[in-house]
């Protein structure tokens, strides 16, 4: 099982929980237990949100379903396919772009889908599933395939599952990603204190 | 401490760390530990982003650096000025909007920026230190304060802290917000399958 757990290297501790969610292409085939997924949305349910307008939607298959689960798949980009479809369950995050309580736009939309998504995956690493996310989908195809309406957007696709053996993704770039070193930009180059570029003393090295 | 504790009434069983995150308003005056305050964004440093692009920034500062302190409350709205500025960690989220591979446009830098702030909370929440996000910010305030350049943008405003006594909050919305029941959209309403508003069997009541 070592080579499926990808703890973090972080460089103070953090909470496992952080460290063990890591996302990865090489999935068993074993299906997910309706249950356990169900507390996947759960958990995004209790993300935080601008306004609490939860703005955050799924569309969700399982492999079971085999033509809705097509659909879904069809919404990646065909790169994303090829290691997406041997997943157990595949899915597509939506963004609604209007504000609940005023109609207005909601500038953060995007922002609560991605907080919505991490509490999402850091539940499925809870339950030793992990939750691999695509940037790389078709949003339009998405809106055709299902009838997302105007001033929704879907967002990002999802491939959940439980780690798989990386030996079964084709030799190349794919396994080598899935064994290779998990890399992050430092600290000290991304929070700052009193101006732009300054590390915060916080972040120092 | 029951009444700084709001755990999540959730419909099933989700883990902790993630019933236990909740936005107060009201925090202790005591300060956040260096190295406690460091794991947050260590924590956010492993989100997950699109092309690992990391797309998130921070501007921070603590009360103990009462110049900084202000320049990032002036940052905020009025409205959450007057509660802010009682915690003693304040901060801002920035987007970057531009790849650091070829320098096209990130669709997913807010989304991305979220995913770090959720996962920042919930190392919060695993520290008994919690973390409320704002939306309500002054983005051109922000840049102009801390020279945030171009393709940079203020996405949020954080207040870090140990929960406190929702009785220092003044009486009416903001002391009624910290201690009235926690609310969210059901899961039937935002898990769908085969088409957009069709909910999944796995979201059913």
């Amino acid at each position: 099982m070592s080579d499926r757990h990808r703890p973090a290297p972080a460089a103070v501790p953090i909470h496992e929980l952080i460290s063990h969610r890591w996302s990865p292409r090489a999935f068993e085939s074993r299906p997910v237990e309706p249950a356990k997924l169900r507390t996947l949305f759960e958990a995004a349910r209790w993300a935080a949100s601008s306004y609490n307008a939860q703005p955050w939607y799924f569309i969700v298959a399982t492999k079971g379903d085999s033509e809705n689960f097509r659909r879904v798949l069809d919404c990646f980009v065909e790169f994303n396919q090829n290691w997406a479809k041997n997943a157990p369950v595949v899915a597509l995050s939506v963004a609604g772009h209007k504000m609940t309580h005023d109609g207005s736009r909601n500038r953060h939309a995007f922002h609560d889908v991605g907080q919505a998504a991490a509490t999402l995956a850091l539940q499925a690493t809870a339950l030793g599933i992990q939750v691999h996310q695509m940037a790389g989908i078709l949003p339009d195809k998405a809106r055709e395939i299902f009838g997302i309406p105007p001033d929704y957007e879907a967002v990002a696709g999802f491939a959940i599952g439980y780690p798989g053996d990386p030996l079964t993704l084709p030799e190349g770039r794919l396994r080598d990603s899935e064994m290779g070193p998990r890399q992050r930009k430092p600290v000290s180059s991304f929070v700052f204190t009193g101006k732009w570029g300054q590390t915060s003393p916080i972040a120092a090295n």
